[in-house]
């Protein structure tokens, strides 16, 4: 049978203590180098309301039994929301949704394991790698976590900080107050942690010993100027951090090299816009990032994390992978299964008598 | 709703002349920068049997308002049957079966469209391509159609001939006397010609207007020298021909220019197998595979076709693209809606209210 798990399933059954276990298993494997991943490609094209983009990408990891295919078909535009240009997802699917699937495939046999939405393993796996740069380059005695951003991504990273350090508050800021105050409440009841809300970004760098960005911002949101010494920095987008702030890290760690994502971009469209905000260029905040040391390296101790209490690291959560999907899938699947929650679908459906 | 459909109702519902109608509007829009492909990848691994591949390929056609993302998990192995060395495709899958799925979305709202295996339309694209290579390659009078191989793709190969073509006999030679003698007895009640088996590749280049090779093999397959004035030849694997056969050919007409498709392999595996097999070398026959006029170009006018009857023409059908299964598979979605075939599935249990 092919399994197919709703997100409410999802979130029912996988927390961020087992995404964190089997990121971190992914992490030696891809060490050892028996874990592969095909890179992002984004073919895009103009449609009616704005661009069309079809992202995939691939990972097979034999540890886990498992190869996956994650696909994301987007509707994109890009407002200025408030000051800041961002980039927007439009739900244009029926019932006014998005659209992410990863598919899941037994190494051993081809089979399609699962086929499912990619919205909440996206956000644990996001948050739960941002999680390994805490565990593995914040200080011991962090007490204050800050985070800027409010929106889906934001909650993993809180989620994924407070499960490998001990922290005693956290402030959050995000420029949409509603969101923001939302946002505390809802964390609030899901951590054992005060959550409190900032008036700026300024009030969180003060107070945080660990700073993670989670924005869908492709400006700068907090004044580099303002870290310092002995804090940890996590972004997702670089583009959230301004020159100072890179300026002043002392140790950088990386997702994965910074080999471009593959673009095929029609004509029409502004290339400029799509690249600036989609791909990480090579020389942003005057790092080089094809040559930074990756979490995997970190994790087996092939490269040295933090070396005392007053350097600054950070790591930048950077290039998704496919693997992070199937390693976070073939666990997902795995609870599933014991505790028989899914829909199961005619294998057949999804298999063929014909050579393909 | 999202659409599944076997293979059995996608046989019943597409016919080769839809499917050559489509590809050459295809060619038109990819001609004119409308169609937009992400190159096939290969991620392959070593697994208990032999090799585990994840093959992905994309493509996006705004005229036919579809994204598609075809995918391929594969177990393969490569022995020597008979005394050519083959791949293997083992249908390992529940119920002896093979893995190819394509997935279609929509260019307007990102939706999934539907979600099919991938057998019959491979089978239908390759064959209808090398049918337009026939269309606007071939001499007007041809009268005997060659056919080396008796597999799943060879006879889409005779359908799509026979449409654009008339031909008054068919001839077949496939070392595996069986599969042969099945092939011309099935392939014959589908096509108004007769068709016959030979027993030799030489007897079947002696009688052939019009030759297409269509094995599995990864050697030559016939002997070039035997290569007659004003023969047309097809290919889908360049190295079913020798370098005699590449220096007889007067113009060359490929499908896509050689950019090799991308693989990421494990150490362990033989990559040099894998690559002699899956990828087209650049300099196979003597031919620049990256300067070879396309099949879009020949269709549009942009590049000439036969000049004389004594020409050797050949479409060497060398790189499968994305947008073949979006432009085939956009047809086949409007039948199957037309003609109500196919299982309906929620929309729903492949799009998310959480933002990808």
């Amino acid at each position: 049978m092919t399994l197919v798990l709703s997100i409410e399933e999802q979130r029912e059954i996988l927390d961020m203590k087992n995404v964190l276990e089997v990121l971190e298993i992914l992490y030696k494997e891809e060490a050892a180098g028996r874990a592969l991943s095909r890179r992002r490609s984004d073919t895009i094209v103009p449609n009616k309301t704005g661009v069309y983009g079809l992202k995939s990408m691939d990972g097979v990891v034999p540890a886990f039994d498992v190869g996956v295919v994650r696909i994301n078909s987007d509707v994109i535009t890009w407002p200025v929301i408030g000051k800041t240009k961002r980039r927007v997802k439009v739900p244009a699917a029926p019932g006014g949704r998005w659209v992410g699937l990863m598919l899941l495939f037994s190494i051993s046999t081809g089979e399609p394991l699962a086929i499912m939405p990619d919205g909440f393993v996206q956000r644990m796996r996001v948050g739960g790698t941002s999680g390994l740069g805490v565990k593995y380059l914040a200080r011991q005695d962090v007490k204050v976590l800050g985070l800027i951003g409010s929106g889906w991504q934001a909650g993993a990273q809180v989620l994924a900080a407070c499960e490998v350090r001990n922290f005693e508050r956290v402030v959050v800021y995000s420029p949409n107050r509603e969101n923001l105050v939302n946002f505390v409440d809802e964390i609030g009841r899901e951590v054992q942690v005060e959550v409190s809300a900032a008036d700026s970004s300024e009030e969180v760098l003060s107070a945080a010993d660990v700073l993670l960005c989670a924005t869908n911002s492709i400006q700068p949101v907090f004044d580099g100027l303002l870290v310092r010494p002995g804090q940890h920095l996590g972004c997702i987008r670089h583009c959230e951090f301004d020159e100072n702030a890179f300026k002043r890290i002392d140790r950088m760690i990386i997702h994965s090299p910074n080999a471009s994502p593959m673009h095929q971009v029609m004509d029409e469209v502004q290339m400029e816009e799509l690249a600036g905000d989609q791909g990480w260029a090579d020389d942003h905040g005057g790092v080089d990032w094809n040559n930074v040391p990756t979490v995997s390296q970190l994790i087996t101790g092939q490269v040295e994390g933090r070396k005392s209490d007053e350097e600054v690291t950070c790591f930048a959560n950077n290039i998704g992978l496919g693997v992070q999907f199937a390693a976070v899938g073939a666990r997902l699947l795995q609870i599933a299964r014991e505790k028989g929650v899914g829909h199961e679908l005619p294998t057949e459906w999804f298999t063929q008598n014909v050579h393909p």
